[in-house]
């Protein structure tokens, strides 16, 4: 597996793992009913480093980062990772993010937050606190889960100074 | 004091007290140098519902409310909220709040989530405890303050279903 920036020629291989996790709207606070257009629009935005995780020359992940903030909070970044459904289970969501504080920390960011990890979702919150992230706030029914209605959402915050 | 929807004739006035709490940099996460246009395009923002305070045909405070996150996300609104310096301590915050709670049950959100209260702004947490808003994280050291370094920041948040 390699990661490395994305480019427009990824766009299909993006939309086509984005698009199931959209549609299924268990996981993420992005529109359920979104374009392929606006989705790589939002995901390569320009203020967002994108990467894709590829191989046998297919991609099966993706996170970009960004500022969680502006200005006296710029110093704290956010980002969001998707991993194909047919890679999922073989550490492709660990690396991703391996690489992504990586990255953070070459960039000079002091911390990374993830703004509403919903609390359903164990596998993501267990697998973040051993990527040494730790919830630190409650948002009560904070998500609209499709089959458990509204559910928490945590913050979490891995400080990358240490 | 009336508190009514923003108009492009109100930029003047709105500028005159977003400009010295952009500057000052100590209790929002905007860039400190943010030019009037980014500064009146981010408050007014399309997505955006932005209301002033006049009193006496002057501008005396101001607030936007927009979802926080889309989709799973977007039954829980945010708000930013600036007074005048020469109106300060008039309880004009207070009142925004109250309107923008009003504006945000009419809409049919079911919460009202603060992201970054920066912890030495004792005032703002106090006032927003008063308004029925929990502290329900808190980010260490998310927040560069001018004066004391890097402060935590609290997210705060206020249930509107009960």
């Amino acid at each position: 597996m390699v990661i490395r920036k994305i480019k427009p020629a990824d766009y299909d291989g993006l939309w086509a793992i984005l698009k199931p996790v959209l549609r299924a709207g268990a996981t993420y606070t992005l529109p359920r009913n979104m374009s392929r257009e606006n989705a790589i629009l939002y995901w390569d935005a320009a203020a967002h480093q994108t990467f894709v995780a590829i191989k046998d020359n297919q991609i099966i992940g993706t996170y970009y980062l960004r500022d969680n903030q502006a200005g006296p909070g710029d110093h704290v970044c956010n980002c969001g990772y998707v991993v194909a459904d047919f890679a999922a289970g073989k550490g492709v969501a660990k690396a991703l993010n391996a690489h992504s504080v990586q990255t953070a920390e070459n960039c000079g960011y002091r911390a990374m937050q993830f703004n509403a990890v919903v609390s359903t979702n164990t596998r993501a919150v267990t697998l973040w606190q051993r990527c040494g992230f730790d919830i630190v706030g409650t948002l009560p029914g904070a998500f609209l889960h499709p089959d458990d209605g509204y559910v928490d959402a945590y913050i979490m915050y891995r400080d990358l100074t240490g």
